[in-house]
């Protein structure tokens, strides 16, 4: 423990009665969207911290393992990924995550609170660096109607890059946004959705496998991968598939990727994929 | 963000800027050992808690990621381990994994508190369920010394369960301490040393990595996995060799044991084995 007398912000998380913080030295910016609020540290030792109605979403230094494995799993599983909705991700990590693949024609990005992609402009640059990519289209609309009118077999992956089942995103994680979804997907289509901590919310987890499974998805994996700013400092993606498999993937194209990453590679793709005998046990049961 | 005002006990870690907090009911125990403060909280979600020097150890809800990872790789990956040496892991969780093996005739822990191994008798007696089998042995004595003066070529598998490389275990970290680990190893013998945060202090885990290599082992592969309560939520443990590679592990052994885990599997095994891509940066510089 420490004696100094430094500034911290906490997130205590009531769900799971634990907490994360890190040490700050201001408060750079705060206001009160038309959704939510929204504010930004500086950190001593984490970059940037952006901090949504009081919950960590990313700083500078840690971001990169939830951008990249929630875009490039799902994307290296797609057999040639070509039209990718993200549906959230306001601070367009995922999205520049989801450009670096060639294969991809056209990126939507669905998010309803404008604000954060402006603040992300503004201190998250880097995430935001292929937003004036030729491929790159933001909206900044409800993702739940967007879905809900989109042109059926319309897209081959959807990304989920939600806040939490409570306030502006209750809505995406029940089986009827699912549905949605599923009709939009071409026939070999993924979705994929922040799915929490695999150990701190597992039946937050587990509903949402239910979900998809109810909105008629043949196959469901849940990868897990470290996150140090969100609670437990170990999250999850859940990818969902119309009808085939989400174990193989596109290992040649893995390992000869045109781009730089920070987590992921070949192998750390398969770890994800590893599940822990708690989450078999767990998932094996209704 | 959380309006309540529990209580919580939060660890503000210094070196990374960073805490981990958990919401506690009431303060069980606190002592001045010889060695150390240790003190035990009840919390709301993650079961007991043990605090040394204000760093936390272990809680019921989440020590077996730790437990299982600091021995099972290691047990799994030797050929027929029989004679094993816990250099601390005075409160026996990683002691009880141990004897899970058959193959073992022997695992001697080597802790230098007694008090930590009293106190989670009487908190965690779960994790102290095999100390009276009749291949455990537990001495509360000076780990460095005692290694310094073990028979040469005798062991076949070292795991150095410390605190941080800060007071009392600091001894434990350096080339000296390893050459001990070295010689009193057999010829195929492996150590495993808790090597803290990929991320939060990754000069930590390469000075590790070097003085393990200075020391004379042949080969070294640093695990990752999950572990809530430490800095960052992501922790590693790395394995040193005398002779032979660390990639191959009894995988028929590991899918057929007779014993339950919680974390540990086959899969799991070989996901802790990936090494992300800034790891692998990081491992490739000197």
């Amino acid at each position: 423990m420490s004696n100094d007398t430094s500034t911290w912000f906490t997130e205590q998380h009531d769900y799971s009665g634990s907490s994360i913080g890190f040490r700050v030295t201001q408060r750079l910016h705060s206001e009160q969207s038309p959704f939510q609020l929204i504010e930004i540290y500086d950190t001593t030792d984490w970059g940037k911290l952006m901090v949504i109605d009081g919950c960590m979403m990313v700083t500078t230094r840690d971001n990169f393992f939830y951008h990249e494995m929630m875009s490039h799993p799902a994307l290296f599983t797609h057999a040639n990924p070509k039209r990718v909705v993200i549906i959230g991700g306001g601070d367009c990590g995922t999205l520049r995550e989801v450009l670096r693949h060639n294969s991809v024609e056209s990126a939507i990005q669905v998010e309803i609170d404008e604000r954060v992609t402006r603040l992300a402009e503004k201190y998250f640059p880097e995430l935001c660096e292929s937003n004036g990519d030729s491929r790159a289209q933001l909206l900044f609309i409800d993702g739940i109607k967007w879905m809900a009118e989109c042109a059926s077999e319309s897209l081959d992956v959807i990304i989920i890059d939600s806040t939490d089942p409570i306030g502006p995103a209750e809505g995406l994680f029940n089986a009827a946004f699912y549905q949605s979804c599923l009709k939009a997907l071409k026939p070999d289509g993924i979705v994929v959705q922040q799915s929490e901590s695999p150990l701190a919310h597992l039946p937050l987890l587990k509903d949402i496998r239910s979900a998809m499974t109810t909105a008629g998805f043949a196959s469901l994996r849940t990868l897990c991968f470290p996150q140090p700013c969100y609670p437990s400092g170990w999250w999850s993606a859940t990818l969902a598939r119309k009808r085939g498999d989400l174990d193989k993937f596109r290992e040649n194209d893995a390992v000869t990727k045109s781009f730089a990453t920070q987590y992921y590679n070949l192998d750390t793709h398969k770890a994800a994929l590893a599940q822990p005998e708690f989450l078999k046990r767990a998932f094996a049961q209704p």
